[in-house]
């Protein structure tokens, strides 16, 4: 019985985790969860798995839970004191750090210096604060554990296998959906243009992430922290098909890859289970015959140049790919908002990459101060500025 | 330092693991070679590895070994007492049997009763006498580590998973030179066009194997004793690109596959260093985008009736797969020496597994009775009865 405590168990990771946990009552119990606001799912999350303790984003929220589960005896959380508790909670062996946003970073923190493996989704973890999320791990000898696919790909694709034997991975990318469109095309690109993920179905931040590339971008950085590996040995290639969710290449040219359908459930499983795996027989099985060729592009990284951006602030270090994340926050939402162009995203990243003085990533309070830097500039810069943004592109 | 013994050194297994250990003299030593007739190859081998035993062919091809190398100490063997000296010589942890046909099963055998592990090339020691190879191998606590692309590509997808987790294999096939030729055209295919394989290098033999499909029936019957998994797990795609060696899925979904050149040189390395790897920088990486797409497609076995057969005798047991293998060793002779038509290659297999008498595996020299019994029919049928087996197609 693997005990698990869920952070943001009302967003899509959770749901999913949960969703595992019901299937297989044999093997997971939970132990605690939090959520923001969405009371309804919350408590019937909290009916259906009795979590000791509860961790919700205010006070309304928590009073409208009390008076929805009468008889819940456990303990109802409010605010950050409620994510630090569900982190941290005595029992749990595992945690799912299913939150979105810089909200995620102290309890993750919180979690490994607790002792807990942490099953990871948020990308400002590593992304914002790789070195520090990484040194938690190792000095509570704990492990961060990888959802994502593509790194969930490469960590079955090195298991077993030596490590000072790989030679670079492959993370792959859809391409989105601009892939094939001409660099000039991209100043017209629309707001409904870039929502069209050509196979995953996700949020808006994260689909225009992966039509600016900047997704495969954080995943780089990602990578670097999870698998301990420079940026030279960290590669990308374009695969609309996303049937192949990553790979390894190793010293004598053999190549593992991981592939499945485009679901969720099996990185998620992968880890829940891990080192075993659950039989997931109500999947569709990958019926390779029955889809398209899978192909392989190298990224064009002159018309997607935020993933070249994010190599560069992987390279830079400290502080920079706090403040690449941040700039490319507010230039998504700008987007999203129909205030900047398409192309402008990387413009703007560029232009606060750029100015930004680096620091040391010593601690979280530096990392968010650079945080907060960017995300003010960039917003100033499309408040005041927008002609000049687009002369950069 | 791996000591390593070679049964059919002068052959294409032969000559490309000793490239290896010519290129890593650090880790490899060459205790025993034992080659057929090619004395100046083989002279110029053990001159190279000055190994402790060699195996040759004949007296003849003795004499002329010592003519050439008066300053060689080693002892040299003649006949099936050299292969038997090679496969036990004392101070070998390895033995690669890359014999071809009947010859490599005793000594195949002796190597694994000696208590050594065995790399293994040559097809008939699992098609022919899996039972026997496995039951030998377990007793002496010994491995059967294999060199065939394909199913060093599942040996390599099975690393570091649980056995128990695995929901089949897929083995993969480039389809051979008849891919995409009707049914109905199969009749009137030429010798040279069944010898034109698109992707790989090989003998003659088994490239007539590949436009059958044969080879992957072969292939197939061999992934049961080597993985100890039942004929419903194990399955067949066709992938033309020869990339994918072959793949694993998992309950969970997830398949893990491996994939690499179509260079022999990485199976082979991967087993000589297990469970280490070679760098092999001197081979050309995987250029996926510069390749095509990768196609998989259902093996049609209504066109390649011998995949269908090699199933069929795999769950008959005993002796039937020795005499599917022994009738089309047959068939395919008589096809290269053009006394018989493509599609009657499947007709006289079907024909001989139809009539043959199943015993159990128990010994070899059963087995072997069963090849010479099957390979006389064989023959008998295709000598007296042509106009028959072309009313069977």
């Amino acid at each position: 019985m693997k005990r698990i405590a869920v952070l943001g168990s009302t967003g899509s990771i959770g749901v999913t985790t949960l969703d595992l946990v019901a299937k297989f009552r044999d093997r997971f119990e939970v132990t605690a969860l939090a959520a923001g606001k969405n009371v309804e799912r919350l408590a019937q999350q909290v009916k259906t798995f009795e979590p000791h303790i509860v961790g919700v984003g205010d006070g309304e929220t928590r009073d409208e839970l009390r008076r929805r589960l009468p008889d819940y005896r456990g303990d109802v959380v409010v605010g950050r004191e409620g994510l630090e508790a569900v982190a941290t909670e005595p029992t749990a062996e595992l945690v799912v750090a299913g939150l979105v946003g810089a909200l995620g970073l102290m309890p993750t923190l919180r979690a490994l210096a607790a002792g807990k493996d942490v099953a990871l989704a948020n990308k400002e973890a590593l992304v914002v604060a790789g070195e520090l999320m990484t040194s938690a791990a190792r000095a509570a000898g704990v492990r961060l554990l990888p959802l994502d696919s593509e790194h969930n790909a490469i960590f079955q694709a090195l298991r077993g296998h030596e490590r000072e034997d790989v030679r670079r991975i492959v993370l792959t990318a859809s391409g989105g959906p601009f892939l094939r469109r001409p660099l000039a095309d991209l100043e017209r690109v629309t707001r409904a243009e870039a929502l069209k993920h050509p196979t995953w179905k996700m949020g808006d931040k994260i689909t225009v992430d992966s039509a600016t590339l900047m997704n495969k971008g954080l995943e780089v950085i990602e990578a670097h922290w999870l698998f301990d590996l420079p940026p030279d040995q960290i590669d990308v290639l374009i695969h609309p098909q996303s049937i192949v969710h990553s790979m390894v290449e190793y010293i004598d040219g053999s190549v593992i890859a991981q592939m499945g359908i485009p679901d969720m459930t099996i990185p998620i499983s992968y880890i829940l289970a891990y080192p075993r795996r659950l039989p997931l027989d109500y999947l569709p099985s990958l019926d390779l015959p029955a889809g398209a060729a899978l192909e392989f592009l190298e990224p064009d990284t002159t018309k997607f140049r935020c993933l070249a951006l994010a190599y560069r602030a992987l390279r830079a270090g400290g502080t920079t790919p706090a403040v690449l994340n941040a700039a490319n926050e507010v230039a998504v939402a700008a987007f999203l908002g129909e205030r900047i162009g398409f192309v402008r995203i990387a413009d703007l990243i560029e232009r606060i990459v750029d100015e930004h003085e680096m620091s040391a990533a010593t601690d979280l309070e530096t990392l968010l101060e650079a945080d907060r830097w960017a995300r003010e500039r960039a917003r100033r810069y499309i408040e005041s500025d927008p002609p000049r943004l687009s002369a950069i592109g």
